[in-house]
């Protein structure tokens, strides 16, 4: 069964207490003025009021969407019953506007608040969290790029989510590979473009959930130079606006289909053409990429998010069957006498699973949370060294956010159907859906792959390693500060032994990389994997002695720090133990990955 | 795209040349007598003959059959079409029976040629492959305890494939956990018995491919004890045979529902609602789990087969796409100047990913292959000892058979799935449907961590550990005896290791588990993986040893023992590592697995 609950306890632990700690060290980018206002009150209230939406509105929809998916006849797509309803009820809540700027009418929150409500959003209906997602990253772009003029007319109604936004990115032949794209934008006399061609998988592309559509689409000018260097980005909306600024005539953008896919069955996932429509360019010309990164990068943390969400409704549906579920008896002795069996939650290896799901869920959120601070530095720091640093952390941490957690989500969610057994394969138990859903996020916005190797290829060697020492840089100082613990010595021991793992690693790739890429590019899924679990098991330990000082002094709230410990432990007794795997899978270099002919596969 | 053409060559190579090997050891039980007749040229003949039946008649139903589905109309189940016309061309090709007596019928096979049919059946069609197989498991529960009345009537009709085999267990509220269920059986004055009760997720439990349908049901006697030790296990005809042995009256067996699963769904899984059905008793009174065991066990050894079968089917998509898609260019340089772009199978992380999958096959394989000489072992040896050994192999290796390769089948699906990015997520790519057909090999015939806690709680110390000998023994020898080989010292060093890892963990968790058996649960998951890692390389260094020299003895087969060697290679310096994290984590022990209160879940 699909139950959800946010957990509001974990979010808040990880907004206040874990980050910016006297004690164990300075991580979180120091204290933000301008976002002084949101006090802890506030930010607890408005994740109440969230976790409200998420689980009364959008999660009822979240199977019923399933079964129903998304249909196009005559052009016109139709998103499954309720969602209409919910979008509005979204809408006028201000729930689309979270994060963005108040002069566009944004409510200008904290990130590290906006990211709970995406999580959360996402657990309850990450085919749903799909439309307003997109209208925040084409947001993004065009606040960063776009003319004034542009920015005055359209930011305001897609922040209040009245008109929705789109990333026309991937074509038929064109993904990954976005140098070969053939959509074509021919300049007007009056400054526009005739944006034409065809573009695929565009998530909510085209649906009945807004009035407009504003499409931001990469094209080529005509005398634009191969390859990505030649790529600009477009603003096309479905329908042109009125001097009044309703929407007026239709575009010239059609839908030619909407795809039959694995998963997130209420997110319409189109094929739309676009046969001279009128737009306007976006950023400079053939810069198309630098403003489509910009999109894609508020994407990709978003996009880890999703998987987090995931993997927390996943845990949850699993701890739930597995309370529920009588089978067996419990190893030591019988747990419940009165009834034929105990429930599953007693066996080992069920723990097993669900302490996985536990530790990977707060593992994520943790390090989540971190990537949100930066976030906010980034806009709000008044010191140029912290927002400097900020960026290079968010620059750094985007594609390991994108790729571990979706990676961890998946793995999650196929815990939860193993949980469930038999039950967990029929449609009715509302697991399978959590498999299939979450296996999009490995893919999209660029592959988990494609992650990696941003990471290697990209950010590891930028400035000389410098976005690695916004991370490396606190890791060490905890190490350094928190080896003699008494009661977690051992635990930073061996952080200390996955960082050094990591820093070695590093040091072999840039060393091998720099005279064979393909070194790097071999060991760039293992690369990402690794810091992802020194971060990870950093946020832990760190979780652990804050615990460990609350439990001390006589908190309230026991239950929550005990368990908190618990999972820390189990984090470095089982999964931290994955970071030698792919230590030693790096170390082996690309030799035998590359050594077979093409023919002989 | 689905493609498949069986992998004969590796087949050939698994069968004939990797065990009974003069040189690196006696580890294929010896040469069988009784299957001598099978010259290598048959042996070769009917894999050939095989591999048609699986590319020309079955792969092509195998997407039509999940966009179709099974349906429920009026009591009567339909498979998809063409399925029908499928079964009868295999029926009468003798495909039923191929490894069964030929005293019924069968054409007694060897089970390495009747396993490696299995995998091609399962690489095309996994749903059809349910149909077929059941009929199996069952015929080797009658077999082995029905009486001689029941065989001789049933067993004929059943090995033809006339008439086709069900296993009833699981009921609505158990599963795992059989000893609960509440199927009754009343004895009836002439011998027989009126069965009367719910079944669920009975695979062809209903169906259009045969006149009448065998059901093997789990019932409880009226003066049964409680538990698993008053269980019976019933025959129960769909139609009861008329005189002339024809089926004739309904026997009060109806279909309540068929499922809606995540995928598998050609393959009828039904309710099944038995009321006063006349049955016979198989085997004793209250001794229906040894019966059913028997049924199992068979089963088990094919599930993982299923695994493998995808595995497979799923690496060969994935190649295809990996040598179709062009996108991006070569880090080392371009490799298709002609084209827009390089096939993506020239990039390391698209080969990390079919290397992967294509060490898993092989790994399975061969470890398939060598269970599989066992069960001929078993049969057909004459010397005792030999016999013993056989039948120790094959109880240790059956769960680790079961759960590996279904897991690592998964796991493939899941790769071919990202190496097609945005399109293996469309149901038109054919790759998805990889991925949730493979997903439920990992729970029926009991989950994967019901087979690890059959490794460590009954195979591991059953009869002192002498089922483990068996394993450790033909492996120690061969590390002894190539420990110094010149070309891959480091390989075996490699092997020792892993090797030492789990005879390490062996100790630990018998003396641990002896004490308290929930810590030899709680390792029960990291054990079956850390002992199936090893058995791969264990397979994998031989092979590359037998490659190596086939290769100095001026083969005019170098590619593939090239090719085996790289995947030796990739194997060892890839897979093998994780090996290591799987130590640490039974070396972790129960203590935080087991530490966080129920109620804090």
């Amino acid at each position: 069964m699909q139950v959800y609950e946010a957990p509001l306890r974990d979010m808040r632990f990880v907004i206040h207490e874990l980050f910016n700690n006297e004690k164990y060290g300075q991580d979180g980018f120091g204290k933000l003025e301008a976002l002084e206002e949101f006090s802890p009150d506030l930010v607890d209230a408005i994740l109440e009021e969230a976790a409200k939406v998420a689980q009364e509105v959008l999660l009822p929809l979240n199977r019923s969407g399933d079964i129903e998916g998304c249909t196009l006849e005559n052009g016109v797509v139709r998103t499954p019953k309720g969602f209409k309803e919910a979008y509005d009820m979204f809408r006028e809540g201000g729930w689309c506007a979270l994060a963005s700027d108040p002069q566009w009418g944004g409510q200008g929150l904290p990130e590290a608040v906006n990211k709970m409500t995406e999580e959360m959003i996402c657990s309850a209906n990450l085919s749903f969290s799909l439309y307003p997602g997109l209208t925040h990253g084409g947001t993004t772009a065009i606040e960063a790029y776009a003319s004034d003029e542009l920015k005055q007319f359209y930011l305001p109604r897609m922040v209040s989510g009245d008109w929705s936004g789109t990333m026309c990115l991937t074509e038929p032949h064109c993904g990954t590979d976005l140098g070969m794209l053939r959509t074509k934008a021919v300049p007007q006399d009056d400054g526009s473009y005739k944006v034409s061609g065809a573009k695929i998988f565009i998530s909510a592309g085209e649906h009945d959930l807004t009035e407009n559509i504003v499409h931001l689409v990469l094209a080529r000018l005509p005398d634009a130079p191969a390859g990505v260097k030649g790529i600009s980005l477009f603003l096309v909306p479905k329908y042109l606006p009125k001097d009044d600024g309703t929407p007026g005539p239709a575009n010239g953008v059609s839908v030619a289909a909407i795809e039959h896919k694995m998963g997130l069955k209420a997110s319409a996932t189109c094929q739309l053409n676009f046969d001279d429509s009128i737009g306007w360019l976006v950023g400079r010309p053939n810069k198309g990429m630098e403003a489509m990164f910009k999109m894609m990068n508020t994407e990709r943390v978003s996009v880890g998010i999703q998987g987090l969400g995931i993997g927390e409704a996943a845990y949850q549906s699993a701890v739930y069957y597995a309370k529920e579920r009588l089978q067996g008896r419990s190893l030591s002795g019988v747990k419940n006498p009165s009834g034929p069996a105990d429930p599953i939650i007693v066996h080992p290896d069920v723990r097993r699973m669900l302490m996985t799901m536990r530790a990977y869920n707060e593992g994520c959120r943790a390090l989540g949370a971190w990537v949100s601070r930066a976030l906010d530095a980034e806009k709000h720091a008044t010191d140029p060294e912290v927002k400097q640093c900020a960026e290079d952390f968010i620059a750094l941490m985007t594609p390991v956010v994108k790729a571990l957690f979706t990676d961890l989500g998946h793995e999650s969610a196929n815990l939860a159907v193993q949980v469930y057994g038999g039950h967990g394969y029929i449609a009715e138990s509302g697991v399978e859906q959590y498999a299939r859903d979450a296996r999009i996020a490995m893919i999209y916005e660029g592959t988990n792959g494609i992650q990696a190797l941003d990471l290697v290829g990209r950010k590891m060697p930028a400035h000389m390693g410098r976005y690695l020492r916004s991370f490396f840089h606190p890791v060490s100082q905890f190490i350094e500060a928190t080896k003699g613990d008494a009661q977690f010595g051992r635990m930073v021991e061996a952080l200390e032994k996955a960082f050094g793992a990591l820093q070695l690693s590093t040091g072999t790739i840039a060393q091998k990389g720099m005279k064979d890429p393909e070194e790097a590019a071999a060991a760039a899924t293992d690369y990402l994997r690794l810091m992802g679990l020194v971060a990870m098991a950093y946020c832990f330990a760190k979780s652990a002695m804050i615990a460990r000082d609350e439990l001390g002094s006589g908190t309230e709230d026991a239950a929550f720090y005990k368990a908190k410990l618990a999972t820390a432990q189990f984090y470095f007794d089982r999964i931290l133990p994955q970071a030698t795997a792919a230590f030693l899978a790096i170390k082996a270099g690309k030799g035998s990955m590359m050594a077979l002919d093409e023919a002989a596969f």
